[in-house]
C-alpha cells in the first residue's frame, strides 16, 4: 500500500508507531476492533487526532463499530516497513553499540543487524551476539556486498561526520546516530538523532525553569 | 538567571542545546565571539532563528560584532541547568543501563548516577562503574535519602508504570524512560521518552515510502 499524493508529517509517523505498540497489546488482550475513543485514550490524544492520522489510510473502519484491530496493525506496520526485513550495520562497538546489539526490539520490529564495524584491531575479527566485527576500513564495499539498507552510528564525536560521510558514499539512504554532535547528511538521505545528555538537558531545563511559562 | 514571563518552545530547548555544545567546539578553536550567522551555519539554520531563540536572554551581543562565546556558553549553561550537578538515580540495570553507565557525557553536563536500582539478586550489591545496585524494592526511601532529582528508566515495559508510579510518589519531578511503552506522569513531572525502535521505524517509513510528499 502507498499512501501517494497525501502529506504526512514526522509528528504522525510517531503516532502511528505508538498505535501500532496499543493495536499489539489490544490483539493480544482479544480485542475485534477498536474506537477512535479508546485508541485516543491509550496514547493521551484527541479521538480527532487519532481519526485524522488514521485518514491517511482511507476510508477505514466503520461508524458505530470502530477500526478492525488485526487489520488495521497489518496496515500500519506496510506503511511504516516493519511488515518486512531491513538489513542493519552498527558502526562502533562501544558501550552504546554493545546495548543496540542485544536489544531485542529491534529485532522484533524486523531491523537485523547483519554487520558491525569497528576501527579497533583488539574487536576485530570477534563476535558479539553472534556477529563478526569487522575494520571499518572495509565499510563502503561490506556495506554493498551485505545490501546494507539502514547504518547505526555509535562511534566518537571526533570520527562521526567523517563515517556519514562514507556510509552515505555507499548509498546508504537511512541512518540513525548515537553520536552526540551534529551531523550533516544529503536532503535525499534520512538522518534521525538520539542524543541522550540532550534529553537530560529538557529535564534539568524543566527543573531549573519551574515556574516558566513554556509552550509544547 | 531567569526567563521568566516569555514562552520558550521544546524546540528551542533543544536548539538551545546545540548552541552550546557549537559555543563549546567556538571556545576551543579560540574564537572570542561569534555572529547569528556562523552560529546559524553550524547549526544548519537561519540566523533569524538564532537570533530569536538568544533573545530569550534579553540583550545580548552586538551589532557588528556578534556574540560573546564564552559569556553565551555560561549563560546557556545556566539556563539549560548544567552550570551545576544533579543527583541521578539508574533504575534496571540491563544492557541498556550499563550502556548509561559508562556514558560519559552524562557526567560532563553534570548529570551524577549516584543510584543503581534492579530487582534481579544476582545484580543486588554488586557495583557497575564503582555504583552499587540497590534492591529497587528499597526505591522510595533511598531515593529521599540520597536527594536524587532526576530518573532514569531502563526496565522493561512490562513494570515500567509501576516503578515511574513509584518514582513521582517519592517526588522527583524529572525522568527520562528507556522502556519501549507509552507511560504516564502528572502534569508537574517532565518525562522525556528515547524509544529507539521508533527512531528506526521513522527511517523505514522514509526508506518504504521514497516518493512520498510529507512535511516536516
Amino acid at each position: 500500500m502507498r499512501i501517494t499524493g497525501k502529506r504526512i508529517s514526522e509528528s504522525t509517523i510517531h503516532r502511528l508507531s505508538l498505535y501500532f505498540r496499543s493495536l499489539g497489546i489490544l490483539e493480544k488482550e482479544g480485542y475485534v476492533t477498536v474506537s477512535s475513543k479508546d485508541l485516543a485514550q491509550r496514547e493521551k490524544l484527541t479521538p480527532a487526532q487519532v481519526r485524522k492520522d488514521l485518514s491517511f489510510f482511507g476510508q477505514f473502519g466503520t461508524r458505530g463499530l470502530g477500526y478492525p484491530v488485526v487489520e488495521l496493525r497489518q496496515q500500519i506496520a506496510e506503511i511504516l516497513g516493519i511488515n518486512r526485513k531491513w538489513n542493519v550495520a552498527l558502526i562502533g562497538i562501544g558501550n552504546v553499540g554493545s546495548a543496540l546489539v542485544s536489544f531485542k526490539e529491534f529485532i522484533r520490529q524486523g531491523f537485523i543487524i547483519k554487520l558491525i564495524f569497528d576501527n579497533d584491531q583488539r574487536k576485530i575479527g570477534s563476535f558479539n551476539k553472534g556477529i563478526e566485527v569487522h575494520d571499518v576500513t572495509n565499510l563502503r564495499q561490506m556495506l554493498n556486498k551485505h545490501n546494507i539498507e539502514l547504518v547505526i552510528i555509535a562511534v566518537p564525536a571526533s570520527v562521526a561526520q567523517r563515517i556519514v560521510d562514507e556510509v552515505v558514499d555507499a548509498g546508504v539512504k537511512a541512518l540513525l546516530s548515537f553520536a552526540p554532535t551534529n551531523l550533516r547528511v544529503p536532503s535525499n538521505v534520512t538522518m534521525r538523532t538520539v542524543n541522550m545528555a540532550i534529553e537530560m538537558e529538557h529535564l534539568s531545563f524543566h527543573l531549573t525553569n519551574e515556574n516558566l511559562y513554556y509552550t509544547a
